[in-house]
């Protein structure tokens, strides 16, 4: 079994869209109207025929994160957009119950306190059967101005992950900031950001069981492991495998063999959660490897030195520690792929 | 010869913060009044010994970088304070000048169009020897309100900088937004989206001889090197060595073994210049092998595979390309050490 934890719907159906333009225009969009054929077709050419490809089972499959858009609207504008995409989310799990499972989208809103997601992450989780949400440490698209994730600000909405047992991953929408790129720049600025103010926080002696997974590889993390490392120590707090390393994990969204090898090396297997982020940020062939720049079980195969169980761990094991209500979407794949 | 590019006068004497404490109040503070001796005391015990200590001969010393605070009062504020700090490098590059060559902080301001920093620039570099700058790429201290640095806002500067045929090393100071810890997240991030700016436009098509020098390895970029040859690919840019790699240089601050492994193996030899950044960000022993974590030259000397060759550029030759200015103080080291 390959479980991919990080999928967007990047390809979802041109009404969606549509329905999002009018809605940031100010109108009220009519009841979205997509088919089921329409929801097939958007993925059977793309998502669907990638794990087909690559030999992966299933995915995670949350709403494009570069349009999840936070910052535009208010709060009940977020509120009607998440709930749109998440119930979209949701038809597409139902559709193909044993190649995905479903993440949601939280209608965060700028400077809005994030208790306000818990209606929509409860539906999710209680009524849809999803089995973890994104969560947004920016919601101001690149202008940062929230409190960090250790702040008592975020503390509802972690109240209710740790009761749900669900895990966040920490991943930031599209850059309304010019400075910052939204998948070169902004989205490893965030995993990096979000690690240092939890090494400067501790968060997980208020929450031991709460998860979150850091994507694109950690962002800066793993390559500074030396200076995460030392700044922790500098800062007078306990070894990172204790401060952190119990709740945080890093997906394996990183695009060269180089990388990868870094990664297995520097963090332990427990603590990688196999990925690719497709269709995501980067969609050419290598012309050094010939194969896709995502395709990352192709690193994680060739990794040396890496063990049979370890790699077991990060395909498998580690997702159905951090993800348990994702059992029942892996118990289809799994007769599936018996 | 081991030079090292990257080095900050942190360990300056207590007047000129006393200094800066007055100024910053507003008050007209005195003339500063800092003996040789005192230059000597904060130096001979910290930087000095390092260098005896780890075997490096010629550090490339500028004021220290979380303090050049350009988010801090106005345009005016910022030139008298650079100007301090400057002659305060110079003065030791007099004292010392087997081991420091000067490299200047410029007198950035919010909003303030750079062209402001050229004046100080020119002092600096014609009558001072300066060899080099660091720019701010963020004067805001964490808002990031600044056009990228590939933007016609920064061109004044940069037709200076050809002109003196000087470097910039891009170095953000300290951050005054909570989001960010200073050297944990706002220095990496900084080295990632600068480099993401660059990748986007075409700086180097209109300042071909215009040299930027990374720090920090180059933030995230070395780790996330297939992302960003892909997105750079999926943009219809060159290869990165062709459109960036002639002009952007990354430096050694990177604080294990496998982070500096990785950064040898991904970004040719040419490209990478020698640096601790000592007395610096992360000041304990790694218990892991009981070394300073910031002693780069450790991890260089161990490095897997790395020829004689390309240690020598790392070490000597391609500072000397980048930093044409040095070859004076460059003389003065190699007597020293004969």
């Amino acid at each position: 079994m390959i479980i991919d934890c990080h999928g967007h719907y990047t390809t979802a159906p041109a009404p969606l869209w549509e329905w999002r333009k009018l809605q940031v225009a100010g109108q009220k969009p009519e009841k979205l109207n997509i088919s089921d054929q329409e929801i097939r077709d958007s993925l059977e050419g793309a998502q669907l025929k990638i794990q087909r490809e690559r030999g992966t089972d299933l995915t995670f499959f949350s709403p494009r994160a570069g349009s999840m858009e936070h910052h535009v609207g208010d709060a009940t504008v977020s509120e009607a957009w998440s709930r749109a995409c998440n119930d979209l989310i949701h038809r597409v799990c139902r559709l193909y119950p044993a190649n995905f499972a479903a993440v949601c989208q939280l209608p965060q809103s700028p400077g809005v306190p994030p208790a306000n997601c818990i209606p929509e992450l409860e539906r999710c989780v209680n009524q849809l059967g999803f089995v973890g949400c994104n969560l947004n440490p920016d919601p101001s698209g690149g202008w940062w101005k929230e409190p960090p994730l250790t702040d008592k600000w975020w503390y509802p909405l972690y109240e209710k992950l740790v009761e749900l047992d669900v895990p966040a991953m920490v991943h930031v929408s599209s850059s309304c900031n010019p400075a910052f790129h939204f998948t070169g720049a902004h989205y490893i600025n965030a995993d990096t950001t979000a690690f240092m103010q939890l090494i400067q926080g501790d968060l997980f002696g208020d929450f031991p069981t709460l998860r979150f997974v850091i994507p694109h590889g950690g962002g800066a993390v793993p390559y500074h492991w030396g200076r995460y490392r030392g700044l922790a120590q500098d800062m007078k707090k306990p070894l990172l495998k204790d401060h952190l390393l119990k709740n945080v994990y890093f997906d394996t969204c990183v695009y060269h063999q180089p990388g990868i090898e870094l990664l297995l090396k520097v963090i332990p297997a427990d603590n990688i959660l196999f990925a690719a982020e497709v269709v995501g940020a980067v969609r050419g062939i290598d012309p050094e490897t010939g194969r896709h720049y995502d395709d990352t079980r192709c690193y994680i195969e060739n990794a040396t030195g890496l063990s049979a169980a370890d790699r077991k761990k990060i395909y498998e094991d580690n997702v159905k520690k951090v993800y348990p209500r994702a059992a029942a979407a892996l118990r289809q794949a799994e007769r599936l792929s018996a």
